[in-house]
């Protein structure tokens, strides 16, 4: 799918990216969110499918068009890069090392607090919502869960970080952000970017079935989201802000 | 890791990718071989860690330089993108759908065959070799095998598309492209991208642990590539080509 932004005074391509069809606005607004092109729900005019007379009817539906308010002051600096990658990692395209540090965000909140129980519960409920995964054996889930392990939204995508793109453009396109009572649950690693994303929309516990990579702990760490991996079986390991998961011999 | 590429006439960053270190010099001739940026290993006049005083000691080996030799003509066409996206699936940075076509690469040869024993055989022995795997539970592996089941090199990485790039790297600076005789394992997914890279280096067989993306299955039937997926517990998915697959009943 190809994500335009259209400005006053211009439209552009901004992304590229290979997706499993479906909530591809909430995945056009995720990634400009997460990417901190746009700063809030009230600065986007429209979105829809581009319907250019041009355009090949096989790509119809694969390009989506984000109109901005003419108000709207977007920060397109990040995605003026003059290169490209072909990583899996989630950092395509950043023109150096130094633009990856992360850009100006605070550290998340204080609380809440959740069971190590509740948390222990989240990976089945993940798996029995994974709808298209059943049929295919092939998608990335991510997820949303209230602090007693309630589903709030779910997204399945081939892509990982377009599952979690896709979850915080619902939350942007709901006005449901910073999600600052939520707990995210994603089917398999915690990268990098998955963690600023996490950042950018204000998340506090990030959980994962399986392991995170050590630029996510750093992450995490400096600003103190409590990331969780290999939450399977009962059990986990926890990496940054503990305080967060109380664990049966604490719990009140 | 940051590839730099230098020619005559200019030093560029072409890349950044989140990579697990090491096989570093494979992973950026690898990079630049299955984009299409270089053709062979006799462009390549040196690659090197960068030395510039100015570099963060943090950083120091996270830089590699690629020079190339004074007659080399660089493709960097495809590299001259103008913006950037956040997939996870290895088409980062492409300027437009268009820009996904395959680039003029020729179907891969007829020929050779395997056993479906053998196929089945590769899971175990991937797995048996994943060191890295082992201690940390988070990284891809990609492996070469030849059509007898024995292991000719292995790679793991934090990105599946690093771990190929280093199998192809390895085999471009050892001087054993095409591998036309060569079977391609890798332990999670197969995307487009991993097909594309493939079909570079002119491998027939790509296996995979678990599902292949529509797109992939797409251009392995276009070039001819034996796609097999879902490969473990004895049993696997043929996609395309399946021609080179013996199987017990017509088994010669």
């Amino acid at each position: 799918m190809e994500i335009r932004l259209a400005t006053q005074s211009a439209r552009r391509t901004v992304g590229v990216t290979m997706r499993t069809p479906g909530n591809d606005f909430e995945l056009a607004a995720g990634f400009l969110y997460g990417e901190g092109v746009i700063g809030s729900r009230e600065e986007i005019a429209q979105v829809s499918y581009c319907v250019d007379p041009g355009i090949d009817t096989a790509q119809r539906y694969n390009i989506v068009n984000v109109a901005l308010r003419a108000d709207a002051m977007p920060d397109i600096a990040p995605l003026e890069r003059h290169f490209h990658t072909t990583s899996a990692c989630g950092v395509c395209g950043k023109a150096s090392l130094d633009s990856l540090r992360v850009r100006s965000l605070a550290p998340v909140q204080p609380g809440p607090e959740v069971s190590a129980e509740v948390l222990y519960g989240l990976p089945h409920t993940l798996r029995e919502a994974q709808g298209v995964f059943d049929q295919t054996g092939g998608l990335h889930a991510a997820a949303l869960f209230d602090t007693d392990g309630r589903l709030k939204a779910l997204r399945e995508d081939v892509g990982r970080h377009n599952a979690v793109d896709k979850l915080v453009g619902w939350a942007l396109l709901e006005g449901k952000l910073p999600l600052s009572r939520s707990i995210l649950m994603v089917s398999g690693r915690t990268s990098f970017e998955i963690l600023q994303k996490s950042l950018a929309a204000g998340i506090p516990i990030v959980c994962a079935v399986s392991a995170p990579s050590s630029l996510a702990v750093d992450l995490a760490r400096e600003f103190g989201i409590t990331l969780v991996g290999f939450l399977r079986d009962e059990r986990c390991n926890v990496y940054s802000s503990p305080g967060r998961v109380l664990v049966p011999a604490v719990a009140r």
